[in-house]
């Protein structure tokens, strides 16, 4: 490992021995930096990093985020100017989409009624609606909405999708910035949010969005998937959108404050699933491997995957 | 319609009448006819017919099932020796590949538990397997079974395919016959079943075919879901299986008899979710007008599809 820059781990939340075990096996890796600046240290892998910790690193040159969404590392108030590389593999893409899946069937084929109905032995056949009459919207074209979004169609879904840059895809009818947002929101029956949490997105699942989804004759109000994070979203306009009909039901993976407190109402609320913030969790059998790559890659000279617009913020 | 063959349309457990104002936009439609030989009815569209009622027709050419499985027809002991064509519709299989993969995604990422876990308010994200290390088997390779296996394949699924005669599918791992039956139960982790109801298969799904499943640790037992026919099953077994650990949960849309009898334990079993036959339902305006096709067709001498093999019983 002689000559190869060091590793800051820097991790709250969670146990970091797995990463700290795997990272190890290439490079020297360090958890708690001592006081005084430590040159030898490049590399920064980061979930929710202690805010400063990177500030201290004289020769750091890259930072690592653990997960697809990189609003945890910009928290930090004192956040060096260096390349951002956010995490990005198959199997965060192939459990995001099994989550989103999952979810929007449920809704599509009426999961909560059936276990309402089965409670009380009741045997009767709801109408049905087709998946091809069902339009699902997903809020944000990254990696995930985009994998997302195609499997969906694939299966059957209408899908709309919107992200504040206009993009294209092939099935696809795509919205974009503040003048597509309530045509994109208009045209959804089931709202699937993957955005990122910036300064622009923070907040925007709220009250007046929601009124703007469609409703239809027969499918009881439109539904809401938040897969994306908690602060994208106001818990309290969710239920009272969920209270006045707004919105049928809800699968919630993300709350503004996590885990989410015993008194949220939204534990309870019979319309809504809640879910852990586990809808794709970042696996470091995984996301591991490819880190260390690109450390080697860096060092040869070669460019960067995956690097996050710092102004964006995403 | 003066000179087009007539139509008996014989259906028994629900209201025939979307069929019946569907079918008479071009053809005359008998649903009760009366006690005298008529000779003018060429075609019968059945679900359940009445016993006895088709042999009573002197020129019957084509009996037309409402059904994919046609099982319900076999069970008249007086069936004319006429051609049986099945039911196959997009709009059936598209139903059936939404519900098999909305029921595999429930077991697969954990559904009952979440569930459980929200009614206590525990924020515990438990460890979550990747799909590429869950084979599912499905038993029956026909239309719907085909389908199921393809969809669940294509989003990362590892799919055994178990049919009574040899087939061959990609990405697939097939086998066949009673020799293949132990095998393939052997490499499934979650069964659905899609087989015919025929004298071979009835009571096919009991608890010495559910003890050779894959229980592997970690996984808690193995998972059924059965969009078939409820006679396939032994309901008694599955509640065994379930008690005994043998199975970890079950999805059931059929049961032995229906509509499922308040009686039974498998409405209010924590591990059994129950639908009321209800995963595909056939729809008079997805499957009347290929119907009338293969009346014309026929009538010009071309030959019918999906012909039931009389003999295999399905």
């Amino acid at each position: 490992m002689a000559g190869k820059g060091k590793i800051l781990l820097s991790i709250t939340g969670f146990n970091p021995q797995r990463w700290y075990e795997m990272l190890s096996e290439e490079r020297e890796v360090v958890l708690e930096p001592d006081g005084a600046a430590d040159p030898s240290i490049e590399y920064a892998v980061v979930w929710k990093q202690r805010p400063g910790v990177l500030a201290k690193l004289p020769n750091l040159k890259v930072i690592f985020s653990i997960g697809a969404g990189v609003d945890h590392v910009f928290a930090d108030p004192a956040l060096p100017d260096v390349p951002i590389v956010r995490a990005v593999a198959d199997n965060l893409t192939q459990h995001m989409v099994e989550y989103v899946l999952w979810r929007v069937l449920d809704h599509h084929r009426q999961g909560q009624l059936y276990r309402a109905q089965q409670s009380k032995k009741i045997w009767h056949e709801p109408p049905q609606r087709p998946a091809e009459d069902i339009s699902v919207g997903i809020m944000g074209l990254g990696n995930l909405g985009r994998a997302g979004a195609n499997v969906l169609n694939g299966i059957g879904f209408r899908v709309n999708g919107w992200s504040r840059r206009p993009q294209e895809m092939p099935g696809i009818t795509t919205f974009s910035g503040d003048a597509g947002l309530v045509p994109f929101l208009n045209a959804t029956d089931i709202l699937v949010v993957l955005l990122p949490l910036t300064k622009a997105t923070q907040g925007i699942i709220n009250y007046g969005l929601l009124k703007e989804l469609r409703r239809r004759n027969g499918l009881g109000g439109a539904v809401l998937v938040n897969a994306g994070r908690g602060r994208l979203q106001r818990d309290a306009d969710i239920a009272r959108a969920l209270d006045d009909g707004t919105l049928k039901e809800a699968s919630l993976d993300v709350f503004e404050v996590e885990p989410l407190p015993k008194t949220s109402p939204l534990w309870a609320h019979p319309k809504v699933f809640v879910t852990p913030h586990a809808a794709a969790t970042s696996d470091p059998a995984h996301l591991v491997a490819p880190m260390l790559r690109q450390m080697d890659a860096y060092e040869r000279g070669e460019a960067l995957d995956n690097i996050v617009d710092r102004e964006a913020g995403y």
